[in-house]
């Protein structure tokens, strides 16, 4: 039996991106943002919904380019600190034991400790309601040693990433590997073509 | 020490979104799309990414609307399998034990044994490479019972939503909750702010 909640904005898993950007005076500055996600794969893509008010929209127009750092669980009080205060009233890394590094190949910094980054050049923004939503191509993927399998593929269990529960304001942390994609429907399919 | 893993469409957690739709015909479609989430929150809005080939493309063109449902652990065979056939090649409700209702609120069906579910009226488009990013308003959002908590909210780990691994093509489950958002990184901003 479904019960009505409402018009919201709900859909699970959603994720916990802190998103770098360069100040106008160089210096670092990070948000967290939950509204977003992967949006293509050629080019690969991210989309970021910001408030034009924020101070990293300031950033990421002028210098088209931000990075998306995903926290593991060990991160979750910076990466929530990042989100309650404004970079407008304060230099959040001042208060944060965490070192920033100029991306390689984009015009904003990444913070160090945080397992995969993804580094991204501004493609598009279009405006919905009160947010802009920021689409990046993602021109490199970054992830720590210790989160690679031996085949060098970053392991998702590795990561440990949080994600943010937009129901009750919760942060979970990612569960167990259970199947495989492109797979575990397979026999569904054989059998619909009559093959089993 | 961070490794190059390259450009690629790679964040966590990614979800695993099941698009219902109707065709021309009014039977209901299904499709399986992992580059989407949350967008915007006045008005509460949803972005999927959608290449223009897909059935459940033409079927958002002409009703303007869709659905977004939340698998669990249990729906992973039946939400992959949406994923690895096309909706121009069979009806692929023939071939699983599933039930679609008509929505109330926009011209698409919901999967009835899906926990979580969003109905969505189309309010912009853009293209970006291969993709359509798709923005729905989400104008209700509806529940299980048995997901929710005492207090009516929907409880994600009761959701336990499943994940896509897009590094290594993987579901993940939902762990659990680690923490409140807004409240865990309060600390280090009174610390910031010299109250503690």
């Amino acid at each position: 039996m479904k019960k009505e909640i409402g018009a919201k904005p709900i859909i699970f898993p959603t994720p916990v991106l802190i998103i770098g950007t360069y100040n106008e005076d160089g210096t670092p500055n990070a948000m967290n943002v939950a509204w977003g996600g992967i949006c293509g794969s050629v080019p690969p893509a991210v989309s970021i919904a910001v408030r034009k008010e924020r101070k990293t929209y300031e950033n990421i127009c002028s210098r088209k380019a931000f990075t998306v750092n995903i926290p593991n669980e060990d991160l979750m009080d910076e990466a929530d600190f990042f989100g309650v205060v404004s970079g407008k009233k304060m230099n959040k890394f001042d208060h944060v034991d965490l070192k920033t590094v100029k991306a390689e190949n984009v015009d904003a910094p990444y913070i160090e400790e945080f397992p995969v980054v993804a580094e991204c050049k501004v493609l598009e923004s279009i405006e919905v309601g009160e947010h802009v939503i920021i689409i990046g191509e993602i021109v490199n993927v970054l992830a720590e040693d210790s989160v690679l399998n031996e085949k060098g593929v970053i392991d998702v269990e590795k990561v440990n990433a949080i994600g943010f529960d937009p129901a009750d304001n919760c942060y979970t942390t990612t569960g167990k590997v259970v199947g495989k994609a492109f797979s575990a429907g397979v026999p569904i399919l054989k059998r619909a073509k009559g093959e089993e």
